[in-house]
């Protein structure tokens, strides 16, 4: 059935990870989505914190919604697989299933397992077979994960099972995605893998929002970090002072707690307050929305925006720029 | 007709855009590849020089190969294009069509012109209609070039003739792409325009060669900077002695000719001379190829390995791990 979901209320009353990709689908086409259930999977409990899904816990009046989905059907069981055990990274892209890659797609048709994370593209599975096991290890801020040894060991498990695995990531798997962790213990297992590049938010995030990265005159450069600690925090290698000094666009992923700190010690080192800085969240999916400001003014206005993760925060004087 | 031409030798005595999508097709399969014509288009001109393409302007044995294709089908006319014309910017990754996105895919299969850089993935036109117009762009360094100027022209060109252009770049349009450029161009003449981000080669290159860009505990981010000035030309912007104290991986695109004056600028702003170092060229084609070396020794390390453009070098201690 293809049903174009635009604009209709709908209630789904089944929930789980078989149910995900189809009620991802209806929030893609633009459908307002009420889940009536008990418990949550962690993907779609991501969903809801994110404001994209709303749950209902109690009792709800069917009446008034223009759809309800009593039930997404369970994929038909596949044929047993056959043959070696592999694993295949697939870097998803920000979001939307049209940014995975050719290479991508073309390995979900042939998964048997599908291992995803919270801000993998969820659509995308139904391209996987019918009867494609999928495991959701999505991990939430301060909320439910599985942690990176369960992910480690489910992937070898499968695999050992002679079942092509294949681990969708949202972004890239070598930007911040914990990937090589995950190729080294299949190694170390003796399992084979195969790395598929994605596209990356932390440059695909700005562009969507009309941010190049580089502009020639301009920049010759742009520093991705992770702001999931703050400058000075014993974790933390970044020297922010150096990268206020760098010339280069300075990209901030997973940095919406922490972007007062940063925007502090970059004033700090002498990064003119005035410089162009723009926020994107939810880059690619329908609720993507974006924020210019500037630098001084950044931590102020993300708040005030209700900018939350997964956010991606540019600064630097092609923040400025129009088209 | 498909045919796996993995081994063949193959004389190929047509030349023109529309031979180059079956010309890149053959060198993907893994054949040898030998043009025979007076003169060549500016992609073709370029694959020669990268050393991916044999080109003989005399006259040669047609007996010694494996197979000769005389004339490449020039595709049949499409029916002309109706509605209003409009651009869609694809950054279609390092040049394996695999690593091109669906929704770049989609977009040149509705495309009546395909506008493709040197470094795009010529293979990948050929999922555009029959009757598809191709204009070839490339830049070659040093060599024939379209000017930007006259880039932007031929865009905004096609599109007020009604038609759908597809403007294929290699990597992502933002990275060094002057795609923002495009859009500006096409923005101030009034034709609609739409970009898909596409997977850059500052992460993918290092990925394909088993280099994570970020890895735990070890890096929290990366730089990308371009390297076709040398640091303290005049028009450079990037301040290396600052990039040398940041604590990210570092990572040059278009440095194969810079590299040495990039690595003594780093050097001499104290980064340790066993800092690891990796150098990719042509990642993700068959010509792929990657030398694990350290800062100190990676220009010499280069020119010994033959490492040509396009190639990636990343810098830090990323370029250690193993799997």
């Amino acid at each position: 059935m293809h049903l174009n979901a635009h604009g209709l209320s709908v209630l789904v009353l089944d929930s789980g990870e078989h149910a995900v990709p189809t009620i991802v689908s209806l929030l893609g086409d633009g459908a307002s989505v009420t889940l009536r259930t008990d418990a949550l999977c962690a993907a779609l409990e991501d969903l809801v914190r994110r404001g994209r899904l709303r749950w209902a816990s109690d009792q709800v009046d069917e009446s008034t919604f223009d759809l309800v989905i009593r039930r997404v059907p369970s994929p038909v069981a596949a044929t047993p697989p056959s043959g070696a055990g592999r694993v295949t990274l697939v870097g998803a892209g920000p979001g939307d299933p049209g940014l995975v890659t050719v290479a991508g797609r073309e390995a979900l048709e042939t998964a048997d397992v599908v291992v995803a994370d919270r801000l993998a593209p969820w659509e995308a599975i139904a391209w996987a077979p019918p009867g494609v096991e999928v495991v959701d290890v999505s991990k939430i801020p301060f909320g439910r994960s599985t942690s990176q040894d369960e992910i480690n060991r489910i992937l070898v498990d499968h695999a050992r099972r002679g079942r092509h695995v294949v681990r969708l990531k949202g972004g890239d798997s070598y930007v911040f995605g914990r990937g090589f962790e995950e190729i080294q213990a299949c190694a170390a297992a003796g399992v084979p893998t195969r790395v598929i590049p994605g596209v990356t938010s932390s440059v695909a995030a700005p562009e969507l929002a009309g941010v190049p990265v580089t502009h020639r005159g301009l920049v010759q450069g742009f520093t991705v970090v992770s702001g999931h600690v703050p400058p000075g925090h014993p974790d933390s290698t970044v020297d922010y002072a150096a990268l206020a000094r760098s010339g280069t666009t300075l990209v901030v992923l997973m940095g919406v707690r922490t972007l007062p700190a940063i925007t502090e010690a970059l004033l700090e080192a002498g990064l003119d307050g005035a410089t162009p800085c723009a926020l994107v969240a939810d880059a690619s999916l329908p609720s993507q929305r974006a924020v210019r400001t500037t630098l001084a003014k950044a931590a102020d206005d993300a708040a005030t925006a209700g900018i939350g993760a997964p956010a991606v925060a540019v600064i630097g004087h092609v923040a400025a720029l129009e088209r």
